[in-house]
């Protein structure tokens, strides 16, 4: 995850020494979500993970409700590679891989950890859908747009439900598999799913 | 869920009274997961939601790990509809339909909340590969075997990464999204995904 968690203190003006505590407290949140789950996350876990003493994240959340939607909400931020290739094809095997990367690490084992508890959950699951969700999904309309704009695809192509194949053959592998995801299947993925059906629609 | 929990002791040869507290324990475990989750689930809710003493449950099954395991390996038999319709297109829409069904329902609540689990615990996530994981792909296997048999597609269209995509989009509407999953979307990714993605590939 490139960057920290949102607290209520982390703009720029903050001094070097109070930043390092933001980046170690963003990290021990991955790694206590990833170890212990979220019925295992406590403020003290995560304390004891990041080095420092309870107050200093208390200073920046004011409970651990605030510190896990503070954290859901950006939890994937920084990870998807949207950078323009110049085609759909290695636009996707970069976007693709770059989720495949955050799924077989441990932000993708915390991610996991969120996700068991976001649907009985109204605030974290407002966090994960604002978070996350949104961000993977207009991660693709992106990628789809330029596509759309080159003349790769049709703009119908981008928006009907085969446009959601190639990312949920990941995720299912990602939630009901826990199966680490490699480049082969992300190629397959690209070359074998949604190239032939965003292209099949586009071009007729 | 059409058939109970597979207990020590539900043979055929039981009692009438016993079956029905096979029954009646094995609803309360769905409850107690789809209300509770996997962390909320103990022996005494199970016993209040089903209405008998907590003996009548340790002499089914030894401990909350038994009857956890013996509920998961068992928790979508019966759900998944695989009549032979005559047709690919009419095979994949009753399945479909029928794992829809499943995702919306208290069971479909109830295996989330056993997924969130699974990951962090072996003996848990053996019982999930080998009963709903594995009965999930032998489903597809089927439809898409007898639609070989029928010359509606090629063997290798059966067999790639393709034949994942339509049950995957329904597996991210229903861990990602938390999404109720509608008859039209059943329709639209049978014809707009898996349809063109194996027929292009079996008549190319």
């Amino acid at each position: 995850m490139a960057s920290p968690v949102r607290g209520r203190a982390g703009g720029p003006g903050r001094r070097p020494l109070d930043r390092a505590k933001d980046q170690a407290i963003t990290a021990a949140v991955v790694d206590v979500l990833a170890r212990l789950g979220h019925s295992g996350f406590t403020m003290d876990e995560v304390a004891l993970a990041a080095g420092v003493g309870k107050a200093a994240i208390y200073r920046r959340w004011s409970s651990k409700t605030d510190l896990l939607v503070s954290y859901t909400e950006g939890s994937i931020e920084g990870t998807l590679d949207l950078a323009d290739t110049g085609s759909l094809r290695t636009d996707l095997v970069a976007l693709l891989g770059s989720a495949a990367a955050h799924f077989n690490g441990p932000a993708g084992r915390a991610n996991r950890a969120l996700l068991s508890a976001v649907h009985d959950d109204p605030v974290l699951a407002a966090a994960y859908h604002a978070g996350p969700v949104a961000q993977w999904g207009d991660a693709f309309r992106q990628v789809f747009d330029r596509a759309v704009r080159r003349g790769e695809i049709c703009p119908d192509a981008a928006s009907s439900v085969a446009g959601e194949a190639g990312a949920a053959i990941l995720v299912q592998r990602w939630l009901l598999h826990g199966a680490h995801i490699d480049e082969a299947l992300v190629a397959d993925v690209v070359d074998d799913v949604v190239l032939p059906l965003l292209r099949d629609r586009g071009h007729p």
